[in-house]
């Protein structure tokens, strides 16, 4: 329940009437669903700007005519709304997509608020290149000629900007074999839709970022967790295939969260295993570019002879999220279908970002800021780790990450978790838990986002909760 | 199957044996699926720039290979690929969401070639208002000092525009009521996953634009058209309630496809039967600002005094469908759900456009962009009147309408729309059949899109085919 209304001092209705006037108007209209619990009366006073003692008075007057019930030590809820005409919602708040997991509400909620962000996954405002994207944006602001909808599989000029630089990876495919779409979450949306039927498998690492989402499982399909060995994905481990669909998830770059890079061998050995048993393989390389000492290995798609493949990439761990741009690349008759479908959800990516990402990714500049980019978050890593050393050596381990953001700490079992998060939440300290990723006893650190200077405030904080516990 | 690779002359290796190196790689890869048919021999001889011959010898040779075979009088088709080790994709083409339409794929596909298009829902190029768009570009430039994720209900500046654009049609909410969408069409791929469960029903005009989607069918609910009198719908008829979740979509201002308007008085009489009836209203504007005379009633969300109504607007019609911006208004309950699904398949819209909107809707010369709009508008809907009365006034009807871009056609029905399509095309015209809203005999007109002369031109040859059929 969010408030930003405050009552008019200047009025001659009383305070306390304007604000009970207010909460029936929020019933009457839906706003504030039966049994919805109100904030309590400290932040309702601060909320709406006036003493404590007006909220009192104004509650009882509610109370009294029906519209809200105290339950005793339980708060003050919205009563069953008979006295009013609103349409009661609850019938249709729960759909056929699932809601997110509590903790990621959590996180989603104050991420905007005044929290020191040990875990977000996206670069620091500072990272942002500022010069580079305005310089561009100046650029191509007089061909902006029209806005209208663009063509089934996004720009072409954006998809061939794209067949170039996916060259670079020693991937050969032409402009139909991709299609853009608002960030590879969209791409993971469009192929739980268009290509799965209920009761497909999708196979993961036992740790990934799917099992932070309930994409796959809202279309009815049910992850299941391989396990990793240095190498990567242990796939000799995929149970024997069954009659239904099935398809295999994998980060091989900078694993989110692990952090973790599949071998050369591992990559060849996978797929020469997809090809044998038919499997397809959905390659997501959001952090492949963000390698901090070497290139990793040829990502899958490279070694791909038999179109086993759909590579999925994106421009917001490199350069803006905010852009809402991704890329499916795989056979044509696949892209088509995904992007029949996403015509039918929403018309397509916006075309002025894509008209401004084309540009860039054209422009040697990009590259210029990307050895830039690798050189910063290089120092953000190491500056990340010598504060893990600092203050978490007796408590945890981990490994070095060699590129991406993330830093996968695991924490002696004896920890609880969900205690962790709780207190770090009151010192206004955000954080990802592993069991977000389907990992007890590990949570995701980011060195991405919050500044070296901040990110050691955190930990030494953190190291303090941990030690209490 | 699109083909926009070309053999190089200057190579050693003869022509035909680079074309069928190509035809091999691309089943090999998964491109060209099992089964599929390729083009007529002189549309590959074009599309390779080859000499017929050439591709005679190229597909014999693949034929031998058994590659390709070819049924008589059916053309040549890709061969079951035992040769190859290409993933089947054949079983991942088929997931939970509908095909489009076929005439809706062709419609899509032929848009971006060179056709006359006398339906598009759009404006014309030469509409969009250049100057002040690229001035607001570069206003916002400098601001553009960061593109990370936004806040979940998308840009507050934004909303905070949309709201007090709203009160200009009494319309009083706050920010929170609002949830920024990519077009109003995720606005309804939203709600039929958030909201519904299997088996819900959609109640709609019964022409309409949902009709033309497969977005609440895809959720596995049923569309139901409810008749139109000169009021607008006759909610009278709506089936009585059922145990399961009913909802009504309708179009009360310049309605998709037929232009219609819900005078006031059944405005006011269907809200309160849907009060009465806890039914929800999606209520979609997307034409409301283009009224050409008068504006229209107020928007049914101003009547709404028991948040029944979820209110869709976007700014494609008005102004840049690239832009990818819509918007849904409603009790905060429901766009909290609604949000909490959209961060779980796209995480937002684009920011870039979001600014770039926000920036658009605070500034007065978006009021004198629309006033000349709507003039400009005017003027097209006359010349486009005055064109149909001259070539098919013996052969059909229509109403004139009072705002948004449709004519709606309505032809005698011994007509066959499916063979005037067809003939249509061949003559590189492009329309609406009526059969895609749910209504034969019957077709959408655009003035918005075609110039005046283009659709006059394109009128003239439309009556020309159908004095023939
Ligand atoms: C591995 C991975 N894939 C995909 C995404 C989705 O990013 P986007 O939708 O912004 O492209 C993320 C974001 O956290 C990610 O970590
Ligand atoms: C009535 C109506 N609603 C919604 C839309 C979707 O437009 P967008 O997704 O571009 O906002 C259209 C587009 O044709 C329409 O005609």
């Amino acid at each position: 329940m969010e408030i930003t209304w405050q009552p008019n001092p200047q009025s001659p209705i009383p305070l306390y009437q304007q604000i009970s006037t207010y909460c029936r108007q929020q019933i009457q209209q839906g706003n504030w669903l039966v049994g919805e619990k109100l904030p309590a009366q400290r932040q309702l006073a601060q909320q709406f700007g006036v003493n404590r003692s007006t909220i009192v008075t104004a509650l009882n007057d509610l109370q009294a005519d029906g519209v809200l019930i105290s339950a005793h030590g339980n708060g003050t809820r919205v009563a069953s709304n008979t006295w009013s005409l609103a349409l009661d919602w609850h019938h249709y708040l729960d759909g056929q997509f699932n809601a997110n997991l509590p903790t990621i509400q959590t996180i989603n909620r104050l991420e905007n608020e005044n929290y020191l962000r040990l875990s977000t996954g996206e670069l620091a405002p500072e990272l942002f290149p500022q010069k580079l994207v305005q310089a561009k944006l100046r650029a191509i602001t007089p061909q902006v000629t029209q806005l209208n909808y663009l063509e089934p599989l996004g720009a072409l000029n954006l998809r061939q900007a794209l067949v170039k630089r996916l060259q670079h990876w020693q991937i050969d495919v032409q402009p139909e074999n991709i299609l853009i779409t608002s960030g590879s979450l969209q791409a993971l949306e469009l192929i739980s839709v268009a290509l799965l039927k209920p009761g497909a498998t999708i196979y993961t690492e036992a740790a990934t970022y799917l099992n932070s989402l309930q994409v796959f499982q809202s279309a009815a399909a049910t992850l299941t967790g391989i396990p990793q060995d240095d190498a990567g994905l242990c796939y000799w481990q995929l149970p024997a295939s069954t009659t239904t669909q099935q398809l295999l998830y994998t980060i091989p770059s900078f694993q989110n969260p692990t952090g973790s890079v599949m071998t050369q061998q591992r990559r060849h050995d996978l797929l020469q295993f997809a090809e044998k048993h038919q499997l397809p393989i959905i390659e997501d390389t959001a952090y492949q570019d963000l390698w901090l000492e070497t290139p990793p290995p040829l990502p899958l798609k490279a070694l791909d002879r038999a179109g086993n493949v759909l590579y999925l990439g994106t421009i917001s761990k490199v350069l803006a999220p905010g852009l809402r741009l991704g890329w499916i690349v795989g056979p044509t008759a696949v892209i088509r279908r995904l992007s029949d479908v996403k015509m039918q959800t929403d018309y397509g990516a916006s075309s002025l970002a894509q008209q401004l990402l084309a540009a860039l990714l054209a422009d040697s500049a990009y590259d210029d800021y990307l050895t830039e980019l690798r050189q910063q978050l290089r120092q953000r890593r190491d500056a990340a780790l010598a504060s893990l050393k600092d203050y978490l050596a007796d408590v945890a381990t981990w490994q070095v990450p060699r590129g991406g953001f993330y830093i996968w700490l695991k924490l002696k079992p004896t920890i609880n978790m969900e205690q962790l998060f709780q207190a770090a939440l009151k010192r206004h300290i955000l954080f990802n838990p592993g069991s977000i990723y389907g990992a007890d006893h590990a949570l995701r650190l980011s060195f991405a986002y919050a500044s070296p200077a901040a990110f050691r405030r955190g930990i030494a904080e953190l190291a303090e909760l941990i030690k209490r516990a």
